[in-house]
């Protein structure tokens, strides 16, 4: 595969699903002191990444849960914030300075602070009252915040007796690395294909529902727009159909995420749709990468680090045809705002 | 001013203010009778323009509140939805098939509904427990929504003693009609200005905070998308030094919305930073629109509301100058998906 080092990949991604343990005890330990609620504070694609795991526990579990804008949150307070509140914070670099004000802000309304960090001798790892290490040289493996989030959500279901499969789904989750290296190799030449289909495109909608939405605004936001210089939209698929649909004709380039969660209709709507007006439709469909012995349940949870595990080759191809690396940026790190 | 019937305006206003009483006797009584949590299920813009009153409820009350994506809560449902939940769901026809269905699917379950209609005998205007009908010939007029989905959230909190200022501020938003064609006026030359500045623009990023990114998010999708076909990429000011600052240079239009709650510093990081790079820079700041006897508390609630009286001033102008008239749809009533 192009440019991609798997036993780095390997690594990462492992570090990620071997927290499981650890994290599950530090929500056990936090709700035997009372933790009541929970609060998802990332900034930007970070925050993203805990949307799925957020947005579960929102819908399927009694426990209080909310994803808030971390610099919204320190502008005028929450009212569900307090001493009995469990905050997941996440930085790779755990420098992040409006993480590092989250984590102040947090900690002196008596909050108890996880920090998920890729080193934990970093502001955000010290001050932490939890902090997760998983060493991370960069901030594309965004499939590593997707895992860890979403353990932290189904061990509080567990721990809640909200989630029966605990065990099972965190047994799946380890084998999970190994497979996302194979959807990469089944990927690549699809990759490279669309990568060139993508080389002059200036433009693209792209959309997803559910879990996978996450993906569709993080790969729009944080890779085409950032790290590529191309505009995107980012529509969710309901959303879509009031609005954004009038945009499409012949040429304008539609990009259809489609996970496997109970949402997974509401992307089809798009694809019938835009496959009738537009010659430019790009699907990406997570179905289409067996996993042996992950099962249906475990594949709608995790559709977006699937999708996320795919793209990562896209971008890898792209950065290549379009001579722009991925790191390459007009302002972050170089200017100061 | 351009195409406007003032008499028509005052009227769909006036009829959303009016609607403070009974909005408040229907919340009480729903409260009396158990109610426990509240949803907010709009669909496409009328699901954005109840964001701001969710938000504050979810963020000052300890009442429950969740706003959710309708289609996604029909096709797999939410934990906290039942015989213990008010349901509001607002659609100017009172037709709109994934209202109706969410409608049918809240009821099944035990929900009081309470429908913001425009008229009563339609659907929606029947099932519900509660239809409060603001006649609107079209659903250009965004501001009711902001209005009545405000009421609802206040009264909610007045209800449960959580907002001392209740009277006070519904007699101040019974005075907000006639400021609203106040501040069109005042905002006329302009708007007519920022129109021939558009005219052949042909991609924005809008961004905002607080209560106002409903608005730039709104006026991207339901207005410059679906009515002027013109691209948008709405971002929120958070995100936005996240990865769409990337796409910043000489001749990208940005807007910025400023609005007078406590997120407005998080508008004006994005308006220095613009400034700086780019020469077209648009501001909206609902901070040079007086209004006399509306406190700045209110002012702070309403800002999405200033924002979009102003903007509808902008359309007015657009589609005169660009001879693309509002109505004009490539798809929507037109064909079917």
């Amino acid at each position: 595969m192009l440019n991609f080092d798997e036993a780095r990949f390997l690594r990462i991604q492992s570090g990620a699903v071997a927290l499981a343990a650890p994290i599950h005890a530090a929500i056990g330990a936090a709700l035997a002191q009372g933790g009541a609620n929970i609060f998802f504070l990332g900034t930007g694609g970070a925050a993203i990444l805990m949307q799925p795991a957020a947005l579960m526990l929102q819908r399927r579990s009694g426990f209080p849960a909310f994803i808030e804008i971390a610099a919204e949150l320190v502008a005028a307070g929450h009212q569900a914030l307090g001493p009995q509140s469990i905050v997941v914070i996440p930085s790779v670099s755990g420098t992040t300075s409006e993480s590092v004000a989250t984590l102040e802000y947090c900690k002196a309304r008596g909050a108890t602070v996880i920090a998920l960090v890729g080193n934990v001798d970093t502001p955000l790892g010290r001050k932490a009252d939890h902090a997760f290490v998983n060493f991370a040289e960069d901030d594309t493996s965004s499939e590593s915040f997707y895992v860890q989030s979403l353990l932290i959500a189904l061990s509080v279901m567990a721990h809640r007796g909200e989630f029966a499969g605990y065990d099972k789904t965190v047994a799946e989750l380890a084998t999970l690395p190994g497979h996302l290296v194979a959807a990469k190799q089944a990927f690549e030449p699809e990759a490279e294909r669309l990568a060139e289909a993508f080389r002059n495109e200036p433009y693209h909608i792209i959309t997803a529902a559910g879990g996978s939405w996450a993906e569709a605004w993080y790969y729009g936001m944080c890779i085409l727009e950032e790290m590529q210089w191309i505009r995107t939209r980012p529509v969710h698929a309901a959303d879509f159909f009031h609005g954004t649909l009038e945009l499409v004709e012949k040429g304008v380039s539609v990009v259809v995420f489609k996970g496997e969660d109970a949402y997974r209709p509401l992307t089809e709507r798009v694809e019938t749709f835009a496959r009738q007006y537009t010659d430019k439709v790009t699907v990406l469909d997570t179905a289409g990468f067996g996993m042996p012995g992950i099962s249906a349940e475990t594949r709608a949870l995790i559709s977006p680090v699937i999708l996320a595990t795919l793209l990562e080759r896209l971008s890898a191809h792209l950065e290549v045809k379009r001579n722009h690396p991925l790191t390459t940026r007009r302002y972050y790190k170089k200017v100061s705002y």
